[in-house]
């Protein structure tokens, strides 16, 4: 552990395990019983509280705080033990907080000041936007890209090679106030547009588009567009053509592959290069037609 | 003060007075003028500015700056005097920023990056989430619960109990732009769900229900149950039942007693307890039929 | 350079040129290569990267991070060279987030927790609120008011004196997801007011109003009043009167200076004061009648 680089005023507490080539900068506080991973940078000013394990290769911005305690901290002030584990070649821009007690993939990334709370499970690959509010108690596949300000309820399960917009809120609670709370399901491929809301409970169908301010009041089956308040679906994606092209946009998959594992190869070409148990996880037997 | 556990790095002012038991963090600064009440946590990276009073028993997490400066701060650089106070048993989250010239009630809480601005009067047992945007100037009662993303206009008036879900905005201005704000007045037991949009000077009665994202046009009645843009009332709350049970769910007081204070005991028996200097204050007599 | 009253703890890089009567605060973190202007004040906590130019008589927050890196950064740690100018008389509220690489005017104001992403190009008066998330490679011209959280995606193009509210998003993706992104064109005194959500491209007319809430389908035309989802021109602003004194409101111009360099005067004797070419700047040729 060459320390000679690192910043100046770093707090270090006791039983911390750091990998080669690690980097700590000024300010940086890291609390007892943390494992940092070859080759990860931590920027000024972050906070590392205790049972956190960061991956290799990983970045942390400045004024983050990893591990944040949870309510039983505020009761007794003592370090409760809640693990937190996020993957390799993460990328956790400045100012996010990230709870205690998720298990977070590799080449996970997220914009500035994200919340992320505690029983999260988030996949690999996943992205999300600056301000987001992930409300914790909540299953986020592979391949998720969440833009900016989106906030997801507790409950609320979103499968693989989905894209949620700006200001969406996936809701948890059908009768406000209880804690009756369910989730809503968005399932793969879904693409869910900036604004809109999403009542509790409902799924959101494989590959379905859902419009700018919808309010979804009932379930919206695969493929299905839906829009307006109450949110009624007007089409099928198959027919959406670009407007300057003419040409098909959806599914999206058949068109676009950035960020994605089949980058330059085309989906067609990726999933058939996936065995029966990796096609049967991504549940896409009944999409390719 | 036994300040030998301490973090480090701490920046202590003049005319400091901090309570018994009381734990400052590493990197803190407290400035001239402070009272900090017995068994008060502070973590570390928060700044208290001066003329701040935080009650006995309370918890800042990091990083927050209370008793941000005003304007008259950036025009000459001098500590103008504008008091905070806080109440008692306070939970205030990490990366929370709260004006000077407020003042706060006992058993209050916050989410995480939550901004409060000057002149907020704000009650006991009052709950603010993440990201939530009290814009100063008005007036929030007791046992009112915010959820993440609310933004609070100036001149706004919350009565008790009320509960406001994320992306709600309550508006101030009829003409924009112009400074001839007329605040939004939400009186007692009121549920404004996700994403609703209220316009400048509307009333919304009493245990009234406005739907997830709701454009409100129009005052809202007691009791009246309003969706859509813009929003019309469609039903009485009364008449709104659990679709799983069947059971009614509002006035929800009479079914949900979390956080409140007839938690346990129910609604009316809490209700009948009161005094008649207590149940007027809480205007009730209209309420219980 | 009197140091004598500044912050503890403060680390300065190599290569800073910082004029008189300026003040850092504690645990300030002062990068290589930054000029600050005289009678600057640099509040605690806050970071400044390399490679940005702060003009005088400037007020920066704490816990900012101003010339916040890019995604090269993360490749190889290294501190790629990307400008970031901020004018004079400067304002940047605690706990904002500015990238490298962009323009920004004279009399600059923010918020808190606002992040505003590489190649924006912002005028001179501009006023960013609270949570308000610019994405970059933007235009934003002078007197332009964004209040909070407002999102402003890529490719957006904001003429002079232009009003938005709270939780409007200026989208860029017809066919999301793709990245073949279309700005929205904002047009000289239009006011987009709260929660609306422009689609991608479309331009919203000079003195236009975009009622709360609207979901922006369609380009609207000058003095359009457009509201609804999706949003209908249903009347001219010259028509709109205020519901108290039944004078007309717009163009607001005529009836609203705060802030505007005709404050006082009038709209029309500062116009009136312009040279042909100030004027043309100002596409005001076809507004006043």
């Amino acid at each position: 552990m060459d320390t000679s680089k690192w910043g100046k005023n770093i707090i270090l507490g006791n039983n911390i395990e750091i990998g080669e080539n690690v980097y700590i900068g000024h300010n940086c506080i890291i609390e007892d019983n943390v494992v940092i991973g070859d080759n990860t940078f931590i920027d000024s000013g972050t906070t590392v509280r205790s049972f956190t394990k960061i991956g290799a290769d990983s970045n942390i911005g400045s004024n983050c705080i990893i591990g944040e305690y949870w309510m039983d901290f505020y009761k007794d002030h003592e370090k409760h033990r809640h693990d937190l584990t996020i993957g390799e070649h993460g990328l956790i821009r400045s100012g996010s907080i990230i709870y205690a007690g998720s298990t977070i993939g590799d080449n996970f990334q997220t914009g500035h000041q994200v919340t992320i709370r505690e029983k999260a499970q988030i996949g690999n690959n996943v992205s999300i936007g600056t301000l987001s509010d992930i409300q914790g108690n909540c299953k986020i596949g592979n391949y998720v890209r969440l833009h900016s300000n989106v906030h997801i309820g507790q409950l609320s399960v979103i499968d693989d090679f989905v894209w949620i917009f700006p200001y969406v809120v996936l809701t948890n609670d059908p009768t406000p106030p209880s804690e009756n709370f369910v989730g809503v399901h968005v399932h793969s491929f879904a693409i869910v547009a900036t604004g809109s809301i999403i009542m509790p409970g409902l799924d959101l169908g494989q590959d379905c588009l859902i419009g700018a301010g919808a309010i979804v009041t009932k379930s919206v089956e695969a493929y299905a567009v839906a829009v307006g308040n109450p949110a009624k679906a007007i089409s099928d994606v198959r027919k959406v053509k670009n407007k300057i092209t003419g040409e098909p946009v959806y599914p999206w998959r058949e068109h676009f592959g950035n960020y994605m594992p089949w980058d330059g190869i085309g989906f067609d070409a990726w999933y058939a290069s996936l065995n029966v148990a990796e096609k049967s996880k991504y549940t896409l037997d009944n999409i390719v037609e």
